[in-house]
């Protein structure tokens, strides 16, 4: 199980077993449900499941629901307690989303108070309990004025605790030491903690649900384990210092919670396409409680992750997003009866001739986003291939100590990041305190103010943190603890945001009169708010990273409240996809899904080449032909000889060799287990048996042995294109109805097969990458 | 034209013009366009275009759109004038969305200034100058104080003007007749320009909008005429004070601006599937201009009318949906700087208690949504079948003659539906001197207060205007006019809100100490906001009337601006939509497409029937063979006679009628343009002439005319599925892909073929409704 993971797991640490497992897979791989047409017929245990790594059908699945959802109907009819039994079947996807939105609100609201509070340790302790955080602390503290509220006898930093004084240079050391000390122990207690127990768990896991939503199965990364562990090294990772954000995991953390509450219920225990819609939901519950943005997270989940996305999965999703951001507000983890840090609410409107800086943000979150994906995958690549991925302990370690190194000098990368952007977004007011806003006094007013020694002092600063942002989440997304890009993405650009918004202000203090500020900004207004430069900067590159666009937008709107700000976030939200586009279209997510090798169809991209489908599919000109069962006339023998001397997933039934007219198809798993099952309770069978496929068994000499009747598990409609489809239709027709494989056919006779795998290396081809990194079907 | 609309229209003058068109459609709808594989061939015009009344290839016509860019891309390489245009063709999209936003913003801020004047001169004029309205009118007054904004001497009622005084019985009757003159009089020009030059501009538009973005062609429905005609008359319907609303007709003005623009740009005027991506968007547009909720208007887009909504066309939407947002904000036409009359802000939280009433008024929404569909679907059938239909302009004067002297005596019904709805949810404040706040003053407090004699009063009056509304809304649903029906929807729940909101309100004042109200309504306190209840029963209605869900929350919620309010508006939109599903799953534009006959394949339901495709296909079994064109061997006279003896819209091609092995599928239009275009251009073809295939021509006799090659219009790929595909499989194959028809094969020989319309007749049969009710394609 572990040998599974580290190879499937988005923080790979460097091995082979990627390719030792896409060999097994695709010697195994006989997936695909089956309809039974013969009612009598028990089905045999195993028939119509799937092998882990493989992908399912979604046409299939959806049409046994169906099949189940018709019996219900039609038994509901007869007798009350069927009725009531429809009834509740109905209504379970309901429970569900509201069980779902609970589970997922309420660890939300764990991990947050926990994240603070462990963060605060780093700093210091409270006198009396350990367990209160740095602010519950003060809360009970008599002392505290509304303007210090964070100074209170009872919490000491450690130096004071220690050497009994907080002032001097050897009390600064030992607070040093200590915050060095607590972020080597809580990385070091997470990385062993994920690679002792899930090692699923780490990484943000967005790519990996993804491609489960889009049919892939990879059992076990939504499991209890992985929930457990993930919530608690989360915690640990967050609280460590390092440059990492806790809302990516939180929608892995979800999805587990809707994984694990589907074993309740039948219909989704036993249905993977059903339990693919609960998990869509469940991402949007996930964003939901990260941002405190219900809507936003619907449409996060609609526009970035989900595959299979019907209306009914919208209601419901909306639905769980709202459970669980109420859930979430109940708990209230920051004490301001919100559900995020960095809400915020900005006063002055802004202007038309804003637009050029916001623009630039734009500008400047697209070439971010697209130089750290290359960067970050490059790095990650290294890991992989090098000796680096032999050491992920250590890897982490050295990358926790130099965070916390380099870290805490400066106070805005000592403070945890969803601090920092709440720090950012913050518009100043009169009485604020904190350096960003040391303007000169101007006669107490909140208008456009000259900058003071603390502003220059705290720009310095927040220069020196983001450069040390961008080179040191570079290498900390895709180390094997949870890591959410989200934040340090936002971070990045909400210091960005902010240094332009600050000279911004300045230039429109100091040249009221230039005509680009004329005739909107007179002195003494409020015509810059450098808050808002930093949030649009924030949605820049976070923009830029993931691509979003629409739900970004959304969520931004749902943390300003304002319909006045969605112009700013969207032209820079444009902007930055557009010139990160021009560098590459794939977004981090896709990035690392393809630097992984999974089977993933992105259904966004249109595909643009104008080959035919007879150039893509199997077996090409030079290949072996088709192997292709017959519908009679074979003995079980030759079937199993078939089977063991090929590796292919499934075969095709036809009618006669001759004739290569299609009957039906016949998946590998369902072949072997069936004549596994027949060898030993049928009697009779032996290897010299036919194997029929038709409905009624043709006439045999009378001493011959009883035939092997097999129409039960072939599937009778499967489906098929012409040799001439341009690949174009034939892609859209995968995506579309969720296919695995097609059969091909030229005028009527059965050609060849295409498979999800091999339009996926075409399409590699066609982008003049390794065909071969698509490991699995 | 006329005659064509009139039986296309929603509002049917009752002729069966319908039948004859559906013959007319079923023998020449030869659409579908062709993919030429000869490139040294020309394409024969017309070929590859669609008839009126047909449905068109979604395949097709994507993949035509992917030459078209794979074009583009690859010339764009050569040279800079094309790599210029590959640009200006990427942007095209973006800069067609930003003038789709502006026009539709532009339009219905026009509307919205024009009706509100048009809805004052039934009261009176301004005298420095008729163009005033009632408000403006008294801004340029002095003498108005803020409390009493609306009286001025500049404004003068029609008796004050007339009779010279506005006091007494004499001067009320003035009044009355003036009111329903002129009520009379912009229902009878409305209806009158709708007949005379645009039969399509009436009704709401949405149902034939949904079928069309499906994939149904009605020409000229959305053209300039209707746009010109429809905006005309949608203000004069609008302010003749008929029971109708001015939302959904705004949805199709945009959806007409949108078509209208598209013919600007090559790329969205030559193909169907493009503009239906613009055609998406726009009704978004009509939403957010028509309630100031872009991003409900996207939801509603996705949720009730889209049928292929990409997430490129998504985040196009948005973008859209804002522009004209903005626009509309910036025209200002409320004065009050927001987008609708009806935006409000609440202050008081509500109490988990208060959802019993809640969902109270989900459950009367969902009864009142189910009785009033029923009631105008059988309202329009009779107006349909009897000769009720052959006078639409008597009835709208009956109608607006009868809603003008029911509604003037009472203050609720005179006042336009969207005043109403504003004045319902309005919360009281201290000042406010609306009867409705007839509250008895209790020490200058916000607090409940006992209802005063005006309250009482209030109340009556609205119990009268709820039973008037109820019953006048049935009949003017799908007259001539144009006539929306949310606010009409809306203003009834508004109503039974408030009313349930009052109630609970006194229930709570005088009785603080039972158990439901003990612990959180403390005398003295401000426990119950009427004005909450009254926007939850309008969402209730609405809901219970179109079915619509999430885009209806957050349409409400963008009006609140409050994620406070979202978990009321959700109980009751959720129990709205439960209850009247209970009584039939169709909302009323699903219900009115029916009426209709158009070819409508919901995408929301699920087929739940067990039949085989073999079931549905044609031939039947009793019916004769397939008529099939073979690849070789058949004469031009032979193809003609063929064609000619059947109505079918296309005819598979297959190798040899003995093998029925399928080639192809060509259809009946391509044929005929190319058959009688070779008549006229190609030298030779004679009736005995050879109709050729296949790819080379096969040996002829040496004094044999020329053969007709036709390979180039046949489409080498059609869609197939097996006999045994069992039905669901089927449908969804036709939704996901939007196909007209499929062949039907059986273990490789062509066995039959299944149209969309065959579907939606089995499905009418399962229930129980007149197959012969679909009339289209």
């Amino acid at each position: 199980r572990k040998e599974q993971c580290s190879s499937a797991c988005l923080c790979d640490s460097g091995s082979n077993y990627f390719l030792s497992l896409s060999f097994r897979a695709a010697g195994m791989n006989g997936n695909g449900p089956t309809k039974l047409v013969d009612p009598l017929e028990d089905p045999v245990p195993g028939v119509g499941t799937y092998e882990d790594f493989n992908t399912i059908d979604w046409v299939r699945e959806k049409s046994k629901d169906r099949d189940r959802h018709r019996e219900i109907t039609n038994k509901s009819r007869q007798s009350t307690v069927a009725l009531l039994h429809s009834v509740s079947d109905a209504f379970s996807g309901w429970l569900l989303m509201l069980l779902v939105g609970l589970m997922s609100g309420a660890l939300a609201g764990g991990i947050d108070i926990a994240a603070h509070w462990l963060t605060d340790m780093k700093g210091g302790v409270c006198l009396i309990g350990f367990w209160f955080n740095h602010e519950h602390c003060c809360w009970t503290s008599n002392e505290t004025t509304f303007q210090e509220r964070d100074r209170c006898p009872q919490w000491q930093s450690w130096a004071e605790l220690i050497t009994g004084t907080s002032e001097g240079a050897f009390a600064y050391i030992v607070n040093y030491l200590m915050y060095i000390f607590w972020a080597l122990l809580f990385s070091f207690l997470a990385v062993t903690l994920v690679r002792a127990f899930a090692p699923y768990a780490c990484g943000s896991g967005i790519p990996e649900i993804k491609t489960i939503l889009s049919g892939f199965i990879i059992r076990g990364y939504l499991g209890k384990w992985t929930l457990i562990i993930k919530t608690i090294t989360l915690v640990l990772a967050v609280s460590s210092g390092l440059s990492l954000g806790k809302e990516g995991p939180l929608v892995h953390v979800a999805c587990c919670c809707a994984n694990i509450l589907c074993h309740l219920f039948t219909k989704y225990r036993k249905n993977e396409a059903k339990r693919r819609e609960v998990l869509s939901a469940a991402a949007a519950v996930g964003v939901s409680v990260a941002f405190g943005a219900p809507i936003g997270g619907v449409l996060f989940s609609l526009e970035e992750v989900s595959y299979y996305f019907p209306l009914k999965t919208l209601w419901r999703s909306f639905f769980a997003a709202l459970v669980a951001a109420f859930t979430l507000r109940s708990i209230n983890p920051f004490g301001n009866s919100r559900l995020v840090l960095f809400y915020v609410e900005f006063h002055a409107p802004w202007h038309l001739v804003e637009l050029a800086p916001f623009i630039l943000l734009g500008i400047f979150g697209g070439l971010w986003g697209a130089l750290f994906i290359r960067a970050n995958i490059a790095w990650c690549r290294r890991r992989k291939s090098t000796r680096l991925g032999h050491y992920p302990v250590i890897e982490v370690l050295v990358v926790a100590a130099l965070t916390a190194v380099l870290a805490f000098p400066n106070s805005y990368t000592r403070m945890s990041g969803a601090e920092l952007i709440s720090e950012l977004f913050n518009d100043c007011s009169l009485l604020d305190s904190s350096q960003l806003c040391g303007y000169k006094q101007v006669c107490n007013s909140l208008a456009d103010r000259p900058a003071g020694k603390g502003l220059y002092t705290a720009l310095w600063q927040l220069a020196l943190a983001l450069v040390f942002k961008m080179l040191i989440t570079v290498i900390t997304f895709g180390m094997k603890v949870p890591s959410g890009l989200f934040i340090p993405s936002m971070a990045i650009g909400a210091i960005a945001g902010r240094l332009l918004g600050v000279g911004m202000e300045q230039l429109a203090y100091y040249n009221h009169d230039w005509f680009i500020f004329k005739g909107w900004c007179s002195p003494g207004a409020d015509c810059i708010t450098p808050g808002l430069y930093a949030m649009v900067g924030a949605a820049a590159c976070l923009g830029g990273v993931t691509r979003m666009t629409v739900s970004l937008v959304v969520i931004m709107f749902e943390l300003t409240g304002g319909l006045e700000y969605i112009v700013p976030l969207m032209a820079a939200t444009m902007t930055s996809k557009w010139v990160a586009d021009a560098f590459g279209r794939e977004g981090i997510y896709e990035a690392h899904i393809r630097l992984n090798g999974y089977p993933f169809l992105e259904p966004k991209e249109e595909f643009e080449h104008s080959s035919l489908t007879v150039d893509v599919m199997r077996p090409r000109r030079s290949d072996p032909a088709l192997a292709v069962l017959t519908q009679e006339g074979m003995t079980v023998g030759e079937v199993e000889a078939l089977v063991e001397s090929t590796h292919y997933s499934g075969f095709p039934v036809v009618v006669s060799k001759e004739s290569q007219r299609l009957v039906g198809f016949a998946l590998r798993r369902d072949l072997l287990i069936s004549i596994d099952n027949a060898r030993k309770r049928q009697e009779g069978i032996v290897s010299a048996s036919q194997v029929v496929f038709t409905e009624h068994a043709p006439s045999q000499a009378p001493d011959a042995p009883p035939p092997l009747r097999l129409r039960g598990i072939m599937d009778l409609s499967p489906f098929t294109v012409t040799d001439h489809t341009p690949m174009d239709i034939t892609v859209d027709i995968f995506r579309k109805l969720g296919l695995r494989q097609c059969l091909v056919t030229h005028n009527g006779r059965l050609l060849g097969i295409i498979t999800k795998k091999d339009i996926l290396k075409h399409m590699a081809q066609i982008a003049n990458r390794d065909p071969d990194s698509i490991l699995f079907n």
